[in-house]
């Protein structure tokens, strides 16, 4: 991975640079701005994170994640290069109609705009981090133990600690060296997932209690009810949907989360050769071929029965 | 990790190994054995990995892994080599009564007994996996792709795919290596860890719904009423502590599991600096700061009272 030399230079040939990560960040986001940031400043640049939102208080422990300015703060933007970090459309940071003196973007998503007077997009990358990485490095930039913890950081979200499938052995040489700086990878494995809110953790328990299990599908849901009972936010239940799909009996899992009265959001995993984006299309939704999504209206077990029958022996003709 | 001079030469001069896992074998043992008998194989030796049970469902996809024979099988002892891997003592691997031409010890132990004839025991290490890696490294083979998905599968399982605190920048580095000759970090990961029973996932929401949160510990429990009921067995249960763990509220997770009328083995974990082995110890127990156990009898109310009056002060003295 080697950054393009139009970004080194242009970067060694100006000063003033805004750093900013999408809207409600994520520890890719977050990771990537603050170690670019204090690569910059080691070799004397001036160089700011902003950020239309507050870090989430399960990123809190990255290294300078306090000095983020909200972007409420910018001034004479006019004057700074913006280097838009791990997405690629203006409109993904909120800075539409912000004016800057030259435009960077690093990212590693599928490219959403011609933003941009340097682009450095490279969507077959698991993380923004390892690019961060590789451009710290070409910029013969030393990394530090802070530059470390916010680069594994982001790695580690992006790869599900190296879980996904989009880890690389590049990303795991990365890790090593990152390692090999100071990070401890346990602390950062325990402040991404031993993190739970107690209220949280009430909610997967009314979920687990919800599953059905019929042959190869498991169906769950999640109420306002519960919400309610628990204290748990919407959000919470994000990612749940992957502890039915842990059963190895499993083929689909389903999870619905209601969003109004009779109105429910449904989530979708599979395994393997299962193509739920084709289910989920057949009920008005979408994705991709493990991981879709459909809304439904009515109540719970209609809805329940609407998703079954449009599975009907997808099951079966996964063989088996 | 550099292997023993006189480990090396004695394989490279003697022919005919039989390696053993220890009973019960994980995937640390089974994968360290099986990469060990392909490279010794590679290299004109016979080499059979001998195992007193059969490979856990879980593990079948590990290359070789139906070439393993049973320990019933093995014949002519003392005209082989033995190397015992993943431990260090002949009865872990049920061969006490067993007489070896030679025997070599390759472990990450603690070291049990004086066994073995040539004995590289790194407690150290986080893997007997890795020291495997350096081993066939050293002998001068080529690691394949089978090789890999041993090793990296074994080296996964040890550190909890490298969450674990032993996770050492050498084993990102290695793993790293392994994932380039061919090892998908997903697939070992879909297979460690989705590939649970329905039985080990239905126990799961059982276990929660005992959760009981008292400031700053949880209490769980698993009775034999729940096995039955569930279909699941006792080793179900295995890492079940770590659910309340996660809950970021908690110091201290306790999860009882009846072993028989009134009769409880429990297992302690904690966060940060409260330590659990005292506590084990106090209630005739033992174990690590952060994860240990005891066995106690009574009945449930009676148990946990005993537990949450050992812990009495100990959240507090934690500094918050």
């Amino acid at each position: 991975m080697i950054p393009p030399e139009t970004l080194l230079s242009y970067i060694k040939e100006n000063d003033k640079f805004y750093i900013l990560p999408h809207v409600f960040p994520d520890g890719d986001a977050l990771g990537s701005a603050l170690a670019l940031e204090s690569a910059l400043c080691s070799i004397g640049k001036k160089a700011i994170v902003f950020s239309r939102d507050t870090v989430p208080d399960m990123f809190d422990f990255l290294p300078e994640a306090r000095r983020i300015a909200p972007l409420s703060d910018m001034t004479c933007p006019e004057q700074a290069v913006l280097i838009l970090v791990d997405c690629n459309a203006p409109n993904r940071a909120e800075i539409e109609r912000i004016k800057f003196k030259y435009t960077i973007v690093i990212d590693h998503h599928e490219t959403e705009s011609s933003f941009g007077d340097i682009r450095w997009i490279l969507p077959k990358s698991p993380a923004t981090g390892l690019m961060i990485y590789f451009l710290i490095k070409a910029l013969g930039v030393e990394i530090t133990g802070a530059m470390a913890l916010n680069i594994y950081t982001a790695l580690a979200v992006d790869t599900g600690i190296f879980r996904y499938s989009n880890t690389t052995a590049e990303s795991l040489f990365v890790a090593a060296d990152l390692v090999s700086k100071g990070v401890r990878p346990s602390f950062v494995a325990d402040r991404l997932h031993n993190n739970w809110t107690e209220a949280r953790f009430l909610l997967l328990k009314h979920m687990l209690n919800s599953i059905e299990i019929q042959k190869d599908t498991a169906i769950c849901f999640i109420t306002n009810d519960m919400l309610k009972k628990t204290g748990a936010k919407p959000e919470d239940a994000e990612n749940f949907v992957n502890f039915p799909i842990m059963i190895n009996t499993i083929k689909v899992a389903a999870l619905f989360k209601e969003t109004g009265k009779d109105f429910w959001k449904a989530s979708l995993r599979s395994r393997g050769d299962v193509n739920v984006a084709k289910i989920a299309e057949k009920l008005g939704g979408g994705g991709h071929k493990n991981a879709a999504g459909f809304r439904i209206s009515g109540d719970i077990e209609t809805s329940k029965k609407a998703l079954l029958e449009s599975l009907d022996g997808v099951g079966e003709s996964s063989g088996g």
